[in-house]
């Protein structure tokens, strides 16, 4: 079956989904998006990636593309078509298309909007989790607003692509101060030894993730101590477990920062035990696959 | 007329130049462009312009998506295409089409290219030098790297907005220390009482402009004292002139700095000057049009 994309009000093959080359999304860097899970054909906590979607666009004064009932109708549209029981909708609303000018555009101009899904195989996101990830650190490099969901993503990029080249699975964004910020596509948490979990506060240096909510959620409810502060390199590497959060790699121990071993160099109980946990707290919303499957 | 475009090997219409939705460009601002000026039906500074974009895919470890000449030819022919006797090319490469994924994709990714030409009056920008324009200042809230002409450039657009509201035509970054980086898409300048003519040295923190270039240049040739140094917005206020630089507006005297005259709060005669001599020192290569014409 061949991948279906949605793009600016049509669902064309994904090989044809294209967006015209002024579109302030590829010329400016002028638009926002969201990477939602999908898990056992359910969207998985759609209302904050929604919320935090009309955030970024409020934020950058992009006029929302549609109402969020049409929204949603297109990502469980797109979902269905791409048959996809785990994996990922991504979603792009740029501020549209016009004349290459640094300034907005005529407010008349429509913003534009992609939606694609795709499938992952949730083992490999299992094996990842039992064998842990090791991280390297690097200097803060983004522009002042990384809480705006923003497609500003070449210093995530090159973080990324050092991280691997590194043999590593993420970088951790330094500030001046020492302390960790977030990694290129996720927060980042440590686990004290007296058991408090510890991430930075989501003040406007972060993006507030979706999973990182999820999992404040889940301490609530299982009474354990969280504390959002900023934490240095040295206390990471010298907590006893250190982990990662995304909407597509849910939580990820981590068991090396800079090459040197968190804890005892495996992935942590907590970690694991909140990845385990997560599901039963986010909210979960069924699609329709059956006239596609 | 309808305008042409080149998209990856083909010319075609513009309304249908068109990339794809995973053209890293759009989901990572990990591209890079130039803007090239055409005179008089000639390409000016064609060398300066290829040596900066050979840096910036450098510096990004872009493959190179053709030879110098091969890139030439298509600029030339998208400006006889569109019969453009003044105005601008647009180049524009990026890392190419790849399923989305943070790092960099296989190396046997072909980079994508898009160059576009458009015509522009030239009378309206000697009206623009004439008038002069205001600028306003604005924190720096860019990424580490302005120096490599990205497409990472959200932060340029909110400020030139910004600007655009206040009632001005540019914007400039200010750094913590209050000295002036350059503007949203010029470099800035000033002349100071005794007839020095003082601009930011061009490292990581400012774009190395190829018009900021042929102003050095020209201020060589005329035996003009050139300072390359920051100065503060305190400096710039009461600077006898002040003025912006770049390919798509050349000279630009500025005439107002967050509402307060520069000097009388008309156009300086220096930078009048170096706007009317500045093509005596560009290289200019001949665009042939004819079989357009």
């Amino acid at each position: 079956m061949s991948r279906i994309a949605y793009v600016n009000g049509r669902y064309v093959p994904h090989r044809d989904a294209a967006v015209h080359v002024e579109d302030r999304g590829y010329q400016f860097a002028d638009g926002v998006y969201e990477v939602c899970e999908v898990f056992g054909g359910r969207l998985v906590d759609e209302t904050r990636h929604l919320d935090r979607l009309d955030r970024s666009l409020r934020e950058l004064r992009i006029a929302a593309p549609m109402g969020r009932k049409a929204l949603l109708t297109i990502m469980r549209e797109t979902v269905a078509r791409n048959r996809v029981r785990h994996g990922l909708v991504y979603l792009q609303v740029s501020r549209g298309v016009a004349r290459r000018d640094h300034k907005f555009p005529d407010p008349s101009t429509p913003p534009a909007l992609v939606v694609t899904a795709k499938s992952i195989d949730p083992a490999a996101g299992e094996r990842t989790a039992a064998a842990g990830v090791a991280v390297i650190t690097v200097p803060e490099t983004r522009w002042a607003r990384p809480d705006i969901k923003s497609v500003s993503l070449l210093p995530n990029v090159l973080a990324k692509q050092q991280a691997k080249e590194a043999g590593a699975g993420e970088a951790w964004f330094v500030d001046q101060d020492g302390t960790v910020l977030e990694g290129a596509s996720t927060n980042a948490w440590i686990v004290t030894h007296d058991g408090r979990i510890v991430t930075r506060q989501a003040d406007n240096r972060i993006l507030r993730g979706v999973t990182r909510t999820g999992v404040v959620d889940l301490l609530g409810r299982r009474n354990l101590t969280l504390e959002e502060r900023p934490f240095t390199v040295e206390e990471a590497r010298q907590a006893a477990e250190a982990f990662i959060t995304s909407a597509s790699s849910l939580v990820i121990p981590v068991v090396k920062i800079d090459g040197a071993a968190v804890g005892d160099g495996k992935p942590g109980p907590t970690a694991l035990a909140l990845r385990g946990s997560l599901h039963q707290v986010t909210e979960m919303s069924h699609v329709v696959t059956a006239p596609y499957a």
